[in-house]
């Protein structure tokens, strides 16, 4: 498709379409664009080159940061005895958002997953137990998807752990607000029926 | 939703953003894609800063070019006597991809549209005009899109070109190949039959 056009556009197109969820045609479309605009060509060609450099992982967490220590690990006022489990930055800041969870986090980045060559090592899980005696954690609740992957994650480290004076949970399992039953899985739906929430004792 | 993010990541899905067609989302699913290629960061950043730089309007016929004058106009080999003329270099690429069209081209960039402030001073007539007289042009072949836009720009230039002994043309508008009768607007099947090829003569 983009056979005709200059070398350099050409390139970029390429190299746009490598972008997972862009295809040819939003990559021709983002390149012209980008062609009427040099000095945006400037300001973003900056910020893509720098990005690797600027952002790092926090050596407590491994969430994103541009310092050493993110500003979560950094903030005293939280709740030290409480760690929270997530796979990725996005879900980390989807909780912050709730703005229900005051302890700190550990960024896990990846799900056990053998067939795709993730294993225990890839959890770095010497940083989390080490990041559990450090905060003298007395609580940890995994927020991870209930997928294949997160059950398959929390298995293991609840293993790990079991010699750990420590509390664990889990994100509750359940119809979601606003979801009309006839949509939920029979899984879901299993799981709501026995984690039921009493309303009125007899 | 970002707000969480390090500074440099915010300042990228920001950036992202601005292009039409990259919604916050998209834009934050790019910007963490980025992060995990370093070197795929290079190489982009690089294309996208020199991109306004390497790529600008053939001297001619305003199609883009890495050189002062591009490879379709420096082709001898074609007609010199046809010259058509289209919105876009997408639209020009789609023509040449059909292998019938030899002659040489002029891109607009713009269709006419008062509302836009894109009037005959955006179009370059004089640019147009100038290509006509040194190829020596006999014929003049519209491939705008039959919108509004192009509708308008037709019937301006065509008034612009009326004292020249050239004759001018525009793409057929009829059914489009593949089409169900049932979903083709009143409008083009008036002009496809008003049209209608003749496959037998009495």
């Amino acid at each position: 498709m983009s056979v005709g056009y200059p070398l350099t556009l050409r390139r970029l197109i390429e190299s746009l379409s490598k972008i997972p969820g862009i295809g040819e045609k939003s990559a021709t479309r983002i390149a012209l664009f980008l062609l009427s605009k040099p000095e945006f060509c400037e300001t973003l060609g900056d910020l893509i080159k720098e990005l690797p450099y600027k952002v790092r992982l926090c050596k407590f967490c491994r969430n994103l940061s541009e310092e050493e220590i993110c500003k979560i690990c950094n903030d005293d006022t939280r709740e030290a005895k409480s760690l929270c489990i997530v796979e990725n930055p996005v879900n980390l800041f989807h909780i912050e958002n709730t703005g229900i969870y005051k302890g700190y986090y550990f960024v896990l980045h990846y799900l056990l997953s053998p067939k795709d060559g993730i294993g225990p090592k890839e959890i770095e899980m010497d940083k989390l137990l080490s990041l559990i005696r450090k905060r003298g954690v007395e609580e940890v609740i995994f927020a991870l998807s209930p997928t294949l992957g997160g059950e398959a994650t929390i298995s293991y480290i609840l293993q790990v752990l079991k010699d750990y004076p420590i509390k664990v949970s889990r994100l509750a399992c359940g119809v979601p607000m606003g979801m009309d039953l006839q949509f939920v899985d029979p899984l879901t739906l299993k799981r709501a029926l026995l984690a039921r929430e009493l309303l009125k004792e007899q």
